[in-house]
This record gives structure tokens, sequence and C-alpha cells, in this order.
């Protein structure tokens, strides 16, 4: 089970998971025999900026009631388990110290699927929830209290690359058929693989895909040797969210009628990769962090090397 | 009624049907009382050259007997006729005088509907159609033998135009909602209308929403007064095709995760917009065009000036 | 007399000066006899924003006493007088309304330029002035204490049109070279005019063209009809700005090593067409403008209408 | 002695010379005691394509007669001998393999420099060279007949890596002086480093310099296990050229009219960098070489990921 959110929620409890959570958790998760979802988001406050997070859990005795709202949870309605990122301290010291995961059997008391969402790909379970007066018990938190950001942070590093791993087979798939068609279509006196208007969308994203790869295999390579990968795993993310769009526009654009229809997998590859640029870190908060790490570098070693990857050249 | 493609076909009876065509056809069609369509586009051969254009119409007596293969053919399963464009010539003077247009009364022996095709956008009528042996009367054809390419031609700068307005319509909504989130949505300490990174966006497509109103109100102009237009339509339907797609594509971007929801209209804009850019002229046949008319003005004149507007600056 | 700055400062004291200052510094310069500079950018602070300027001026008597340092005054070399930008007051109402505008006389004690400033398309008359106890009667001042904002706005309407015509001009240059170099270059099979890829150029650069040109003449015909123009300048200076320097960027691209060397106008165009995007409103500034009214217009009526044009389409 | 093109010819030699040839040409060079140019461009064809080279080279007895017209040829003015490409072959088996390569001694009778040829960057040393009945020994020749253009393509992949990383160098330089001047410069109520417009800027430059890096450290890592290395080095080279010019111009306009000026060495690296996109392998013919091998991967292996760095994702 190498899917999102599994994947990244296996990874999560591997590093926060109490020995005994790990048990119940973890194991039947890997093994197959459970799904499970990550809820997080909230329709009302922009999922972009977590320290916004109104979902809001109280202490009582050793529970905590949970109060709040949540869309576009994926897995929701077959899942086993959410983990759940609320609100918990009032008064942190600073704003990302405000939030701490719970896991929440499904289902649960107190936890009502309002619907499945209706999106650009169809509707293939992203739910919305309702959460009222949910009760769970102290030893269903997962990490400490005020983590919950820490945590999603984590998550992030190798559940992004495992993503850009998804879209780059995409994008190679996409690349292929374009070859293929433009090898079969003829228009205007010569095949579409002879017109230098099509050699470029060509060669423009065999280059991004070169250059996809080059990235998730360092970033990759990062996180094995243990380095700080935040820098590397951004920019991956980053950018193959945005080329496996291009690539495959390209793709429906040189396959014309055909690729608007759903004879091939195109359009439906087409309605799945908007998303990749606004959720896991919309484009623009990467930018943001990207630039400010740049910066950093800059001011720290006065040079911006470490930023861009820290190479030996 | 101006919707597409009964408008276009207005426009194309308007100009080429005989008085008693029009009388039978373009009457009922401008009182609402008919549907139409118009089949042109083969799976087999790209739609981007009509000269490759394979059904086959041979005469027979007072009759042409057409077989052939369509599809995309939108409005065919309510139609009451179509206008239907297939060779008839084996040996034109000039590859663009092989086609001639008929219109077929609906239904028809001969003409099958195969399927609805399936889209992006769902199946919102588009067929595809089977002519066998369909025989049709001399007094169908529409306009003179050889016309058909010339008759494409006609239809295709004022309904380029119409087309054109949809999408200017679509990308103003699309911009007025993408700055009402802006206003609303509050991240990382400001309101998103006030970081510069979505201004960008709202800036970019302002000034591209204003030049595709600029392009399309003096194509039309040119077209009122008669003068040769299709340099300008070519560049209005280029640019604003893709000028909509890259608006609505912002206005996602924008709304995050509800605008990829079809909460908001966002999402069928965004699927629907898709086919313009390859559609009507797909954006390489325009630059083509584009490209051809800028060197013949070159050639002709010494200056570009003639592909640019001709305007007095 | 046509060229920056002079008619920007025609436009200006037109608009601004008493009749004797008219008599004595607009009539020479429109009949040519005389020249003139703009002084308001300084080394320390960003002329992007002149709310920063710190050339300070105080009464003294009379008289105004004047401190501080300008750079990039076009002109100074051989003015026969500069407008001055200086902050008169210390606690205006509002940041806009600190500056007021002094004509000059030069050579004048107190002016002294440092040098010629060097630049990417060598010294051609941008100077540095360091201005010690530079003493000036009241008389002087062109327009009323604290409307050296003002005064500056007014000014960049047309002022910013004439670059844009300049701009344009170089760029129609710019396209016929492309073409006429495509047609008489030949590569790998075929002249370079038979290539998509230098016909992409050609028909990018052609339509980017006309929309420069259609912008151009709107905004023309709004300052002629007293319309608000701010937003159409605005949106056309900053496209026409980098549309030059796209459209002269893609025909040495075609030139070649011939387009680098200075055989033909095309380098020093390359090297003057640069600073057009960031001086008269850098680009970013613009973007900012742009976004802001449209966001206003949004907020005032319900629709962003009025920020693409106010068009009745 | 790692300049351009002294460090080309050295690669060059060392893969073609004859012994003699290494030791009277070759070590000088290595030892920083000789200077040397590479004679291949001509005015009157296009450079992009040597199968059209004109330079004549006939034998006669021991020698060869050589006539033609050579411009932009780096060093020649103080060179001790140039690498001259001309055409030896009358009706090659393949075109590519016209011309041969010749090692002169310079100064040399029939060897005249018409000028250095003045640039966008002034005139640094390339010249216009006019050959008039040259004669040269059988022994000067460089490889075999008709090796000429295997010669060149050889020496482009070390070479061309070779000015990435002076682009590198060049780009990293822009980028730091980007982030230094944005932290220190205000402009309408904040730092520039604060502004997302400029932070965009910073962002995108930083993710293509470490992009930049991948493609080079992954090329050169090609070379040296002795990989084939074209596909790997077209697209860095490709990239890399573009990428310093993207980011060298992001950095002038973060800095204004200081930019603009020789204050700072941006002016000179930006008239610098623009010839990296033509020489060495224009972008269009790179992306055309990068098109076909995409196309022949997938016609030989089905897939396209030969093309696409063949990496192991
Ligand atoms: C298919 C799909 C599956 C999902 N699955 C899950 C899930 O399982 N669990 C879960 O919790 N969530 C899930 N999400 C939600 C996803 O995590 C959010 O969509 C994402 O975090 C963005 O939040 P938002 O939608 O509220 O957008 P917002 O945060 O409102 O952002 C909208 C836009 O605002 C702009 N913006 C935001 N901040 C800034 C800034 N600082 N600077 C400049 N611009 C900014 C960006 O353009 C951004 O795209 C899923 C979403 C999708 C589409
Ligand atoms: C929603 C929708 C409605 C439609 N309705 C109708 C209808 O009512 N009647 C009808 O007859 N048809 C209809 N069509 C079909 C439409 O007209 C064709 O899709 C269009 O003409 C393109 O033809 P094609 O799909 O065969 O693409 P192709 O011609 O195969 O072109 C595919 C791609 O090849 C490239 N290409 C083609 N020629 C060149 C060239 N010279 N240089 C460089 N690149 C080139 C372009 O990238 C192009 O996008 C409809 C299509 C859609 C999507
Ligand atoms: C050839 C030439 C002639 C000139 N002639 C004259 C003249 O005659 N008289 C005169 O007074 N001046 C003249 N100038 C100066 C010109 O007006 C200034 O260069 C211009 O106003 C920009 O100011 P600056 O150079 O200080 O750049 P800054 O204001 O420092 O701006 C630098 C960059 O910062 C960024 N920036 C600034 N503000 C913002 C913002 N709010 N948001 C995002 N980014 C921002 C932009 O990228 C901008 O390009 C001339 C300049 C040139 C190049
Ligand atoms: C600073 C500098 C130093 C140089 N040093 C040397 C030197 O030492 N020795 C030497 O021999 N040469 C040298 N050159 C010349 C350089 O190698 C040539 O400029 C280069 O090979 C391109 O040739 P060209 O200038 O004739 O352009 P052309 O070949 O005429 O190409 C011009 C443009 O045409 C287009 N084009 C060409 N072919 C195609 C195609 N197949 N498809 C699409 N578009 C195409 C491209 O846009 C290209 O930029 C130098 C050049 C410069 C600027």
């Amino acid at each position: 089970n190498c899917q999102a959110p599994d994947e990244g929620n296996m990874h999560t409890l591997l590093h926060w998971a109490t020995p005994e959570q790990a048990e119940k958790y973890l194991r039947p998760l890997c093994e197959g025999k459970a799904w499970s979802c990550f809820a997080m988001t909230e329709p009302e406050v922009a999922g972009s900026d977590p320290t916004l997070i109104q979902t809001r859990a109280y202490p009582d005795g050793d529970e905590w009631v949970i109060n709040g709202h949540k869309w576009f949870i994926s897995n929701a309605h077959r899942a086993h388990f959410a983990i759940l990122v609320c609100r918990t301290e009032d008064d942190p010291d600073i704003p990302q110290a405000a939030n701490s995961a719970f896991i929440i059997d499904l289902p649960h008391e107190g936890w009502t699927e309002v619907r499945q969402i209706e999106t650009m790909h169809g509707s293939t379970g992203h739910s919305e929830i309702l959460i009222e007066d949910l009760r769970v018990h102290n030893d269903q938190m997962l990490g400490g209290r005020g983590q919950g950001h820490l945590l999603g942070q984590y998550r992030l590093g190798p559940a992004r690359l495992a993503h850009c791993m998804r879209w780059i087979a995409q994008a190679e798939t996409a690349l292929d058929m374009m070859v293929d068609r433009s090898l079969n279509r003829f228009s205007h006196g010569s095949l579409l693989a002879e017109k230098q208007g099509i050699q470029w969308m060509i060669a423009d994203s065999a280059m991004e895909l070169y250059q996809a790869k080059l990235m998730v295999l360092h970033a990759a390579h990062k996180i094995d040797r243990g380095d700080d990968f935040k820098s590397e795993v951004s920019m991956a993310k980053h950018f193959v969210a945005n080329m496996v769009n291009r690539v495959i526009d390209r793709s429906i654009q040189v396959h014309g009628a055909l690729g608007y229809s759903t004879d091939t997998p195109l359009a439906h590859m087409f309605q799945h990769a908007r998303w990749a640029r606004f959720a896991d870190g919309a484009d623009e908060v990467h930018q943001m962090r990207i630039a400010q790490r740049t910066i950093a570098a800059y001011t720290d070693e006065g040079t911006t090397r470490r930023a861009t990857g820290n190479l030996p050249i």
C-alpha cells in the first residue's frame, strides 16, 4: 500500500507513534489490512496556513472533546482510523505550536461524513466531515501537545517525493503518447513529428522530465543520508507538480480532439493533475519558502549556495 | 439562438444558401424552431487540415452517394439537419478545392450515430457518425462544387469571434471570482489580495482580458466594415483561447481546493475551456498562419505593418 | 523636439506653469531653442517610491535652500533649466503631499555635475548631480507646495505613451529585420522562414505588436477624450516595455552572431530597451497598481470591468 | 588556461592530433606558452549548419590551397595557431563528411585579419578573417579527410560543459547580488525582500540554478564514465544558457537604474550572456536535437526514458 494518504500516515506513525499505537495502527496499515485518513484541512480557513486551524479540542478528565469541520479528507469513507489535527493550545509560545494530532477510530460518535465532495475529476472519495463533541482518550494523542504542526511537516518530506514519483510516471506516459501520436499524425504536408512546433513541445517535455528526475533523485538521496532535505523537497515538489501539468497539457494539444475525449487516458490525467499545484503546499507557499531559505542562506553565509542544492559546483 | 454550431451555420447559410435552401433551413434555424450540426472532422485524419478529408461523395445521376466517418459532431443528436463536408473532386486545381458541402436532413438513411463521445467535460452531445451509402439530391449541395473549403473558411470569421465573446465572459467571471476570493481569504499574515504573488495573477489577468477585448472589438469592426479580417480574427481567436485558459487556471489556484471542487463553477469552466486551444483552428495552425501573413506583408510591402492590424501607428 | 525628457517637461509646464514661467521656459522649449531636464531620482532611495525623496528644500525668506543628491538625470549636461523635485513638507497630511517642484536655471550655484553615468548602452548623458545650498526664489516653484507628486503623476500619462510609440517603432524595425533575415538564411534543409521554430517567433512578435498598438491607440483616445486614463496607460506602458524587449531579443536570436555584432542596429536597440522595464514605473509597480485598480473596481461595482478598459464587451 | 577557445582546442588536439602535432601545438598550449583559435563560422552561411561551409581547400601536391572567409574567430588576434575547418570533399557519402580541419601557424601568408568585430559587449577579440590562397602542408591536417564535422562535435561536449560552469558562476553572483539588494532596498512600505513579487524572482532563480547544477554534474558524470553524453550535454547547455540570461536579467530588474549602470558588474554580465543562446549550438538547434533523440528513443525502445537522462526512476 503505497497510496496517499496511507503512505504518508505510515511515515508519520513510524516516527511519532507510541509502541502501543504502532502495534494497533501502523502494523495493520503496513500489512494492507486497514485503511486510514489524515484530517487537517478546513473549508473556513486557508489550508495553506495550519496555524489558522479552528477545530478545537478541550481536555475533559482523561479525554479530549473535539468540535470542528474538515473537508477534502481523502479516504475517509473507507478508513478504519483518522489522524486528526486540531487546536489544543490557547496561547502557544509560537503560532506553530498550537495544534496536536489524535488518532480516531472510525466510525466514531461525533464524526459525521456530510458528503463526498464532487470535483473536477469526479467524486472519488474526498469527504466533508462534521465533528461534534467527539470524545477521545488521552492515549490517542499522536506526538505531544503542540506538536501537530511538526508532525505535519515531517510527513510531508517523503510523502511529497512519493507524489513526485507518481507525477513523473504520469508525465512519462504523456510524453510517450505525445511522441507516438506525432509519428502517426500527418497535417499540412508532413508528420507532426517533423514540425518544429511539435518538436519544441517534445523537447521541452523531455528536458523538464529529465530535470524532474534529477531533482527527485537528489532529494531522495538527501533524505536517505539524513541531511536536511526541506529545500530540495520543496523545489522538487513545486517543479514536478507544474511539470506534470505542462507535459499532459502538451500531449493533449498534440492529440487534438482525441486528447480531449476519454478514448485515451490523457483527459483524466489532466483532470487529476490540476490539484498537484495547490495541495501539499501550494505553488505560492513553496515559492515563498524557497525564497526565504535562499535569503537565509545568503544572510548566514554570504552566498546562496546552500539554497541551490549545496552542490560541489 | 446564438449557440455553436447553429450560429455559425446561420452565417454559412446566409452567405451560401440558394433562396430555396434558405427558406427551408435558415428560416427555422433563426426562428429557433430547428437545430443543426456541422460535420467536417474525421477521426482518421487531421481535422486541422481539411484537404485530407476522406469522406467521399460520388455523383450518381441527380444524386450523390456518400461514405465516410465523422466525429465530434456537436448537436448531431438533436439536429434537424447537418451541413456535411466531403470530398467530391478527384484531381482539383488546388488542394483546397477538393471538398463540397451538402445539407442532409436528419434523421437520414445511411447516417448512423455510433455514440456520443465522452470527454473531459462529460458527454454533452458530440457524436461519432458513420455514413454509409447516404444518398442526397444534387439540390442539397450548399455552395458550388469544390467550394467546401471556402465555405468553411467563411463561417469561421464571425463564428470564431462569437466563441471569443463567450470566452471573454468566462474569463471575466473567473477574474471577478479571483478578486472576490482574494479579498476574503487570509493566509500567512495577510489577505491574499495584499500579497504580490496573488496581485500578479490579478494584474496579468486584467491586462490580458483588456487586450482580448480590444482585439475582439477591432476584429469585429473590420468584419463590419467589410475589410479583410483574417489576420485579426486569427490573432483574436488564438489569444483569447489561451487567455481564458490562463485566467480560469489562476482563479482555481487562488481558490485552492474549493476551486477544484464543483462547489464553484470554476472546475467545469476549466474542463470546457481546454478545447478552445485546438478546435476552430489549433494554436499551432493560427501561429503558422499569422507568421505566413506577416511574411507576406513584408514581402509585398517591405514592412510587416499590414499584419499587425494595419493601424495608424 | 519630441524627445524625453523635454517632451514630458512641456506637458508639465503647459499644465502647471504660471504665465510668466510658461513664457520664460515653455516657449523656448517648444521652439527648440532650449533643452531641459527633470531631476527626481536619488541613488540612496527607491526611485519607484517618490515619498522617500530625501533632497530637502527649506524656506529662507523669499527663497528656498536646497540640499540633496540626484542621479540618472537625462540631458542635465546640456539643459538650460531643470525641474527639480524635493521634499518641502515635514509632516504632510498624506505621504504623497511632501514634495514640491522648482525650476532651476542651469548652470546654477550649488548644482554640480559629479559625472555622466556609464551604462549598458554607454554614457549618453544621464548625470549624477550634487546639490549643495542651492538657493532659488519662491517664484521658481512649479505648482503649489506639496504638489510635486501630483505633477510627477500628471506628466507620466502622455510621456509614457510617447515612450510607447518609440518602443513600438523599435519593435517594428526589429520584426521587419527578423522576417527579412529569415527569408535569406538557410539552415538544415530549409529557409529559416519555413521552420515553425522561427515562425512562432514571428507570429508571437506580430501578435504582441498588434496588441501594443491597440493598447496605445486606446489609451491615447482616453487621454484625448479627457477620460481617466491611469489604468490604460499603466497597462500600455507595462506591456509595451516588455514587448519591445522580447521582440528585439527574438530578432537577435534569428540573426545569430550578426545580431550580436554592431553591424546591425539590433545590438544597440537591445542595450537601450532594457531600461524600459524599470524606469517610468517599474514592471512591478505597474503590476501592483493594475491589481489595486482591479480590486477597487470590483469592490466599488461588483465587477472588474472598469479595470479592463471599460469597454462595451 | 581554461578559457575558450583554448580549452576546447586542447580537448580536440588531445583526441585528434598526431604525436608530432601534439608535441608542437598541444604542449605549449597546456603550458600556457601559446594561444590558439578555432575558425569555423562564416558570415555568408549559417554557422548552425556546418555542412554549408564554403571555405574551400584544394589539394595541390603535398599541399592544400585554401580560400574563404571566416568571422567571429575569438582570440585570432593573439593566437599562435588556428584550427581551421574547411570543405575538402566534393561529393561526400553523407553531408557531414565534407569538411576537414587544418592547423595553421599564425601569422601566415594568405590569412588576413580584416577587423575585430564590434559587438554588444564591445570589441574583445572576435576577428573577421580573409583567407586567400593560403597554402598548408598535408601534415597540418588534423584528423583525417572528411572528419572536420566529427572533430567539431567531439570538442563540443566538454567545451560546452566548461561554458556551463562559467555561466553558473555568473548566475550565482547575480543571485547573490539580487538577494543582497533586496535586503537593503526599501520601497512602498517594506524591504524588497519582503515582497512576494521579488521573492518569486529569487525563488525562480534559486530553483533554476539548482537544476542547472544538477544537470551539469550529471552530464559531467556521464562524460567521466565514458557514457554517451550528447543528450545530457545538449540539455545542460541549452538550459544553462537560458537560465543565466534570466537570472542576470532579474538581478538587474531588482537593482533598477543601478543595475543598468556599470557601477555593478551586472550590466556587462548581461551584455556577455546574450551570445550563450545562439553560439555553441543555438537554442533552436538544441531543441531540434533533443526532440530527435527523444523520438529516436521512443522508436527504438517504445519509451522515451533513454532521452530523459536514462535514470533509475
Ligand atoms: C485531491 C485532494 C485531496 C486532498 N486530501 C486531503 C487530505 O486527505 N487531508 C487533508 O487534510 N487535506 C486534503 N486536501 C486539502 C489540501 O491539503 C488543501 O487543499 C491545501 O492544503 C490548500 O488549502 P486550501 O484548499 O484551503 O487553499 P488555501 O490555503 O485557501 O489556498 C488557496 C490559494 O491561496 C494562495 N495562497 C495561500 N497562501 C499563500 C501565501 N502565503 N502566499 C501567496 N499565496 C498564498 C495560493 O494560490 C493557494 O493555492 C486535499 C485536496 C485535494 C485537492
Ligand atoms: C468540443 C468540441 C466540439 C467540436 N465540434 C465539432 C463540430 O461540430 N463539427 C466538426 O466538424 N468538428 C468539431 N470538432 C472537432 C474540431 O474541429 C477538431 O478537433 C479540430 O479541427 C482539430 O482537429 P483534430 O482534432 O483532428 O486534431 P489534429 O488536426 O489531429 O491536430 C492535433 C494537433 O496537431 C497539431 N497540428 C496540427 N496541424 C499542425 C500544423 N500544421 N503545424 C503544427 N502543429 C499542427 C496541433 O497541436 C493540433 O492541436 C469539435 C471538437 C471539440 C473538442
Ligand atoms: C536611461 C534612464 C534615464 C533616466 N532618466 C531620468 C531622469 O531624467 N530623471 C529622473 O529623475 N530619473 C531618471 N531615471 C531614473 C528612473 O526614473 C528610475 O530608475 C526609476 O524610477 C526606478 O528607480 P530606481 O532606479 O531607484 O529603482 P528602485 O526604485 O530601487 O527599484 C528597483 C526595483 O525594485 C523593485 N521594486 C520597487 N518597488 C517595488 C514594489 N513596490 N513592489 C515590488 N517591487 C518593487 C522593482 O523590481 C524595481 O525595478 C532614468 C533612468 C534610466 C535608466
Ligand atoms: C562571442 C562569440 C564568440 C565566437 N567565437 C567563435 C570562434 O571562436 N570560432 C568560430 O568558428 N565561431 C565563433 N563564434 C560563432 C558561433 O559559433 C556562431 O555564431 C554560431 O555557430 C551560430 O552561427 P551564426 O551566427 O551563423 O547563426 P545562424 O547559423 O545563421 O543561426 C541564426 C539563428 O537561426 C536559427 N536557426 C539556425 N538553424 C536553425 C534550425 N535548424 N532550426 C531552427 N532555427 C535555426 C536560430 O535561431 C539561430 O540563432 C562566436 C560567436 C560569438 C557570439
